[in-house]
């Protein structure tokens, strides 16, 4: 029988995944499940974006351009000029969600072997990008005592060599809600650009800031050839399904070298792209709303949670997932036996374990995700579950 | 300045791409330029399809499951399985296009270093894809005189290394049109479990065979465990832009290992997945009107151009586009003049050259790829075009 990869055998499962089964059990035997680990948000999709594609009357589907509608390319531009980030059309690519855009950008400026640093805890499918494209993740660890604040810059330093690229950051954070402050992005660009590297910013949630304001790497001075932005449709308009994100670089060597990548996929999808063309139209009206809403769910949550015995969770200040500490020390355990042995007037949780958002082995093992993408009601719901099933739980640390 | 990778520099641009310049410049100088490069049919897309999306009414455009919605993957196995090809839902994933199905393939079976071996001449975007995964790729050159026949079975084994981890075929071929025997495909079937090598056929233009009858990999005894087909809707219902393909096979090795990919870049486009299922039923009478077209096209592209002194162009089996021998000795200077230099009462022709399509320094100079995916009478002034073309050319090597 033909065999599988290196590449393949060390791509890195969801870190959910094994709980999948536990989960189903829970609801199998009769378990209202609160889903905690997930990104998806329950916030409607604008309506003039959904709008757009029922009227969309074209008679063949045809193939877009690689880089994207001309014209969606342009109205992303005024989008971004509205909010003071001066682009030109060709400085902007659209992509099949964010996930292709960070593919395209570690294959431009990665060989086999090169390293790309990224402080840790971060977004778990970084470690998918990386492996299949090659590349080893160096973690600079981050504090949740200091809210996950930017590592120091020395402890970066440390860690360049030759084959250093790039540093990723995700801004506001996925998984830890931190929003980086005009001096650590200072920091960040004064060391790429002292060792030559690219910064590379996935800037998805910047529509989610709740406290303090967003800088993107794109207005930083002097970083002009070193930036690049991963963006997506997916959590401003809450439409992930449609699988449209951008790259962006104002590097034209890096976006013609992206553009054949994008030409071997031939282009991005059609139906999408009318949807994100048509919800750059969504009124202000619509985030203002969903931005209340993840503020209180926020609060709700994080509040709760800092009343747990022994849980520890800093307030986030954007995106909409906040890491916690909790009592015990294997939260890849404790996620399975709330699913499987646990229940509170019939209702349990189901949580993303802290150690997939790590690269080093061993962090992360008291720690879990927790995504607000739920009702209020039952975010109170889920935190009263976590509080009764962490003081049921054999293995707390308290005891 | 930050760097590009040699991954990124050695990534070839599209065989066209250098000539859309002259493309321009023929239109904006008033003439009318026949596409006989692109492989973006004019067929509409089926109603029921459009239909479908149009009356999508979902309110949060969700992700999906990262193999793509278990309806569709149910749905594409009883297509298969009326077309004689027996699958689980299991056995296929939903992909972003064909060319993702394609990534996740080479990912999951090879390394940096690894290769593949095709038989040239073969789809330009093969070359990106191996290329984006580190893989090399191995011709194994085909004979216009013969039709492109399979090469003989020895001079495939010849090229087998410890590296070789596949072998791809597209069936019918881009560009060829070529469709393979029972015959050709039980030797590539013999030599591939001989060598325990993948076989990989790309068979996205299953629907489009004019002689002869299509045999799926899937269909060949002892191949089970071998077998990878990458399909799409692109071609077979005219919708490109949607971008859905499928990952197919019955090594659950592969699927799991090709999962954790998916997984990564989360799933498929939603509003593609809903065309594709609802294109599931499209009418049988759609296709043989499509097919009709077709074979009415190719009769009088392939029949007009082999009336041309010193053209020589096999006439493909299924498909919709053919190889053409042209008396000239470096189409890209050809293809270049054609548009640049000339016209026939103000229309001139784009075609694709040929060495695009070989990984042979040297070979398909002599040759172009033409696409038969225009009307009739616009073939039939293509082809004069051509004729009076290639008498004024003053390459012409009949001179």
């Amino acid at each position: 029988m033909p065999g599988i990869s290196h590449k393949g055998i060390s791509m890195p499962e969801s870190p959910i995944r094994k709980l999948v089964p536990y989960s189903n059990g829970a609801k199998a035997s009769g378990k209202k499940v609160y889903h905690l680990n997930i990104g998806q948000p329950d916030i409607e999709t604008p309506e003039v974006a959904l709008r757009a594609v029922q009227n969309f009357h074209a008679q063949v589907i045809e193939y877009s351009p690689s880089a994207g509608f001309t014209s969606y390319r342009e109205g992303l531009a005024e989008f971004y000029k509205k909010n003071e980030i001066h682009l030109e059309p060709e400085e902007i690519m659209v992509t099949c969600g964010g996930s292709e855009a960070i593919s395209f950008a570690l294959n431009s400026i990665c060989d086999a072997g090169d390293e790309i640093i990224i402080p840790e805890p971060f977004y778990a499918n970084y470690n998918g990008f990386t492996t299949a494209a090659g590349v080893n993740v160096v973690p600079v660890t981050s504090d949740i005592d200091n809210g996950f604040a930017l590592p120091p810059i020395a402890s970066f330093e440390k860690q360049i060599t030759n084959h250093t690229k790039a540093i990723i950051i995700c801004n506001p954070g996925n998984p830890t809600g931190k929003l980086y402050t005009i001096e650590e992005l200072e920091a960040l660009r004064d060391l790429v650009l002292k060792h030559d590297l690219y910064l590379i910013a996935d800037e998805v949630y910047r529509e989610f800031i709740y406290e303090g304001t967003h800088h993107s790497i794109l207005n930083l001075d002097g970083l002009e050839q070193n930036a690049i932005v991963i963006d997506s449709v997916s959590k401003r308009y809450s439409m992930c399904g449609v699988r449209i994100g951008a790259l962006i670089s104002r590097n034209s060597d890096l976006m013609e070298t992206a553009l054949k990548f994008a030409q071997a996929r031939l282009s991005p999808p059609t139906f999408g792209q009318v949807a994100g063309e048509a919800a750059l139209n969504t009124p202000q009206s619509y985030f203002d709303e969903v931005k209340a809403k993840y503020v209180r769910r926020r609060d709700v949550l994080v509040d709760g949670l800092n009343t747990i015995p022994g849980v520890k969770c800093p307030k986030p200040q954007g995106a909409f997932y906040c890491v916690a500490e909790l009592p015990i020390d294997d939260a890849d355990v404790f996620a399975q036996w709330i699913l499987e042995s646990f229940d509170y007037n019939g209702q349990t949780v189901m949580v993303a374990p802290g150690s997939g958002f790590y690269a080093t082995e061993g962090l992360g093992k008291s720690e879990v995700r927790i995504a607000y993408v739920l009702q209020v009601e039952d975010l109170k719901n889920a935190v009263e579950v976590l509080r009764r099933a962490l003081d049921a739980y054999p293995g707390n640390t308290l005891k």
